[in-house]
């Protein structure tokens, strides 16, 4: 069993007990993240960032780890999130496998894997972690939290949950609630790993691991994170080598099948198969709908993409909506992307302006 | 090994041999079709018919067979396509297990199911199939031909390689060239039905049968026949009875899960995992760009639908502008059904009067 925590990690030990919403706790939890940047004296120059489903808390390259972040063009000196201005700490969502305590972590109470054993995992458990890691960085109040995708699920719930912990919030290609369609793709992607024989119930090795159920669930990952007319731009037609190709007659033909299984290949074995149910089922359960007219900001910004089949256009307008029914400043923005849901993670043409220029204006 | 011949079906023998785009030939291979209306004496009032991937040739019920047909409320007197006027002709497509030659079906040479030794398929198979039943019910140049889905794409096939065979041309969501978009998800459909231990490289039986692979395979089509919008409004976030629910902590939860295992379950022993390997894949192999901008027709009706993500509308649009090019009238419909690539056997309202006007004012 291998959480997969990127070097130079740092962390955060939450409250013990942590109370989960379900009424089981947590002990000994903590929290993975990193900053960059500096907290100011006042402490009113912090950003909280919180990621997509897979991503870990290494949102950019820093001297502890060089390595490229999930985020790097977007962060940094004179970048649209400015660290000269900005201390900037993204964390890595409660119940992943990157450093967090989820159902890759050891129970402290047995000191075997939780697996199925951890807690009911949801959207708000995770919002309670964030809240936590401000008390624990002694952050009163977030000059502004951004989430991306099941992050900005989560910022919905901090929010909500915890007014007057963030003045500004920016909230991209999230929802505040969970489309049928987008929960018919997370539930077969839980069913393809749920139906590998060696997912066992949980109980795999790193000997008899669910390969191929994650792999089917990653690459329709892929598939609903894009768009049609963006890969017919990329890959047209393209056929491979046949010296690549698969003597299996119905095996890999064309480019994009082959993109599909090198994504696929990247994933399998970098993210733990529990961890995957447990926050996409979080992601099923969301609905906070009515408490986001309620809510206590200074300003918001919310952004959608035209292409996302997932996380259609339309709800990140009604986001915006309920927020400006609060009284809260609202800028909504439709970017026309071609990359489907992924365009905050592709189209930096267009996204760093958009989260650059509404910081630049606070 | 079984296929799934509606009742009262009836068969055109195809010239054997019948050769193939590949070069292979085909022996006493046979097309399942049924008709209503009546030929008349001049024999041009025949509709030639071209289904989808999994339909039968039963578009309509009849006296021989009084189930409802998948196109049901299209075809009848007074109808869309008007039985008082027309001879309709419905074609199960070659390939498929529905009456037709394919691979479920017993290969003469041997006495056994072809399984994986039917030679390779394309579309241009099964318009040449379907050119020989015009000829074998003696129609020399049907009066339209319309194609929706896969048949839309034999459709073009026909019209691009048998000229004069059709004056006319109705073309629903289809594509003139399969997208990597599409290409990607009926690989993942395949690569689903593959990994199933109990295909046996085709080799299965209805003891052990691929019915894992063929769930997943049918789910994951369902979702992208249809759209994100449509399905809030049809199931929102309605939760199943705890009674139907699934005591597996990751199983069915919501209203739409429940709807996509039903369809699954009607459809996994309903289809031959071979043929639906052998059709996919010809579906992906589609190119026909080039020949459309000459076709020789009267008239040609195109229709697409902007909530379709797998076939999208830009490529009805892309059909239509070759089409026009060629010197054919050609009207172009982009219909707002919200319910995706399904909608033409869905929103009747749009689809009864677009094809009925332009049947009606030829």
């Amino acid at each position: 069993m291998t959480e997969f925590i990127p070097p130079a990690s740092t962390f955060i030990e939450l409250p013990s007990p942590f109370v989960m919403r379900s009424g089981e706790s947590l002990h000994g939890a903590r929290i993975a993240y990193e900053t960059w940047g500096t907290l100011n004296d006042a402490k009113d120059n912090a950003i909280l960032i919180l990621t997509g489903l897979s991503a870990s808390a290494h949102a950019r390259s820093s001297e502890a780890n060089p390595d490229k972040g999930w985020w790097e063009p977007m962060i940094g000196a004179g970048k649209a999130i400015d660290t000269d201005r900005f201390f900037v700490v993204c964390i890595n969502s409660l119940g992943s496998c990157k450093g967090s305590t989820g159902p890759a972590s050891i129970n402290p109470a047995t000191n075997e894997t939780y697996r199925l054993s951890f807690p009911n995992l949801t959207i708000e458990d995770a919002a309670d972690a964030a809240a936590a890691v401000l008390d624990a960085l002694r952050i009163e109040v977030a000059h502004t939290v951004i989430g991306v995708s099941m992050g900005g699920m989560t910022a919905l719930a901090l929010v909500c949950d915890h007014p007057h912990r963030v003045h500004n919030l920016i909230d991209i290609s999230a929802a505040a609630t969970a489309l049928p369609f987008s929960i018919a793709v997370r539930s077969l992607q839980r069913e393809a790993i749920r139906l590998d024989p060696n997912w066992s119930n949980g109980e795999y090795s790193d000997e008899t691991y669910p390969e191929s159920g994650m792999r089917m669930a990653r690459k329709l990952g892929v598939i609903s994170y894009r768009s049609a007319l963006e890969w017919d731009g990329r890959f047209g037609r393209i056929r491979l080598d046949s010296d690549d190709g698969n003597v299996d007659p119905f095996g890999m033909e064309f480019e994009v099948e082959s993109y599909l299984e090198g994504h696929a290949r990247r994933f399998i074995r970098d993210f733990d198969p529990n961890s995957y149910l447990y926050m996409s089922r979080a992601m099923d359960w969301f609905e906070r709908t009515p408490c986001l007219s309620k809510v206590d900001l200074d300003n918001a910004l919310v952004i959608g993409v035209q292409t996302d089949i997932l996380f259609p256009v339309q709800q990140q307008e009604q986001i915006a909506t309920l927020i400006a029914a609060s009284g809260t400043p609202t800028q909504f923005l439709s970017l026309p992307s071609p990359q489907g849901h992924d365009a905050f993670l592709v189209d930096y043409a267009r996204f760093s302006p958009a989260v650059g220029d509404f910081l630049k204006n606070l």
